[in-house]
């Protein structure tokens, strides 16, 4: 599939960074980096963008601020072949801390927001587009909104000034049909607007629902190196760029780093297709009960789980 | 999807077998087989059918032959909720040791084979049909046929009396769409008869394309416990039941057996989504010499895997 306005967003470090709280050296970043880069991939999401003092940073890695002399040192000093984003979450970055944009490496910032959270996210939104960001807001969790609330929400994004909009299965939850229903209702309710998917894999569904994704017109696609994330994880960007034909993006150095740099964490934490993830994707539920059985030490009584996930008491 | 049509065969014993020469012990199969029953699946694959002294028996575990005093083991005198069936792959089962219906537990033969095996295959399909059985064919590695060699087995296939004919991605290289065009030609080539799916996991697109050969009208559908299979394996059967919407499906009891039968295998041995396994289905190849880099030492070398597969020379 070949259409130049599709843009491909990697978020291995702002996404994986979920299952580790950022703790990736900077050789991993440099390395994620480097390989995204000459790759092709249009964006990188190296981490959030947070106050200092929201989080402290003995227990938080460097990729949960994004100061600016952090990502100077992932640079370093070289041309900058690939676009960097941070993801800013309501409530956890004070307007005063946002650089403007003259001042900073990055270029785009993303917020993410509950469809409660709408007006706060627009506002912060226009905030960044204000200092000279590019900006997305992603809506999350829409899998639990009612239709109304959806609808007022979209109606609230379509009066703003932010250009793409995301559709968010935070939850793994959407099969393709979904996704068709929802693509439509996003493109005739934001004119004008780009739409994002951000899919998640506990379904199995996070590559797919990427590819009705792109049937369905939505041009800009989140994924992660080998699927990396909480939980289930992402789409994996080395099988998006496979199955996109722009001869701009190039799969080995993917395949390279992915060797170098990700496999060694896939033996220390499991993120991918388990069977308490898959339960609760199926479940349109949180994965939040299903990541802390996985990291107890009855990560295998599934049944068990099972049998409390669909409990109806 | 609710569509009474529908059959979901397991191939958990059949397919999973080609891991580890079907050394399932009787406990392991026995359980499957009960779990299946409760779970309301239409069929269970429990082996090949193969001629004694075609394999030898100190290699090959039982599930290779599917002896009648076998498959009695299993159901152990129980009244049978399940339909039993049983792979045939061309020239390693006699017509002669072919049991009839009347004297054998199973209720399906399925014949396996190539584009250039057809006529073979439907003499003995044929030869299946006519002592009992239900029968179908499996059209192996459609992806590397050319349109006409397609069009003249379908043209074959069209003429003879077997009903089921399987759509085969052995290995798993399909897209959704290539799924869709497949399905389409299936269908116009061989009115009258059900068409199947067979889908491997290479890119983590056999649910998916599960799902999209629903909607395209096809109705038997091939799925394992937890996508066990060699290589990346096949459908997961639990995503599969939790997709579909008849009531006459469970999906605890897949749950069940998952847990207690299925994940210590998962601790032995590999299948699923790995790198080696992505590379040969993007590029349409075998998946041999993936398995062989993941029996190696050199499983983790993957960019050297993918310069060799996808060099030119």
């Amino acid at each position: 599939m070949f259409r130049p306005e599709i843009k491909v967003i990697d978020c291995t470090v702002r996404d994986g960074g979920l299952m580790n709280k950022w703790q990736f050296d900077d050789k991993f970043v440099r390395h994620v980096y480097n390989s995204l880069s000459k790759a092709g991939v249009d964006y990188m999401e190296i981490g959030y963008l947070s106050s200092e003092g929201m989080f402290s940073r003995d227990e938080m890695g460097p990729w949960k601020f994004c100061a600016e002399e952090d990502l100077k040192r992932i640079i370093n000093g070289s041309e900058k072949k690939i676009k960097l984003s941070a993801m800013a979450d309501i409530g956890r970055i004070e307007y005063h801390d946002i650089p403007p944009k003259s001042e900073s490496s990055l270029d785009m910032i993303r917020v993410a927001c509950y469809v409660h959270q709408v007006d706060a996210a627009i506002a912060l939104a226009h905030h960044c587009i204000d200092k000279g960001y590019e900006t997305t807001i992603n809506l999350m969790a829409v899998s639990t909104v009612g239709l109304r609330d959806l609808d007022e929400a979209l109606a609230d994004l379509s009066k703003s000034r932010v250009p793409v909009i995301y559709l968010v299965d935070s939850f793994g939850a959407f099969y393709s049909e979904d996704i068709e229903t929802l693509a439509k209702r996003y493109m005739e309710s934001l004119p004008g607007k780009t739409i994002g998917i951000h899919s998640h894999n506990n379904q199995q569904l996070a590559f797919a629902n990427t590819i009705t994704s792109i049937i369905c017109g939505i041009n800009y696609l989140d994924a992660t190196l080998y699927g990396i994330g909480r939980g289930a994880g992402n789409c994996p960007l080395e099988l998006l760029l496979s199955f996109l034909k722009n001869p701009k993006f190039k799969v080995r150095p993917l395949i390279e780093v992915i060797e170098h740099e990700i496999l060694p964490w896939s033996k220390k934490i499991d993120w991918g297709y388990f069977i308490p993830y898959m339960i609760t994707g199926v479940l349109n539920q949180h994965p939040r009960t299903a990541i802390a059985l996985m990291e107890s030490e009855n990560s295998h009584k599934v049944t068990d789980f099972y049998d409390q996930a669909t409990s109806v008491s």
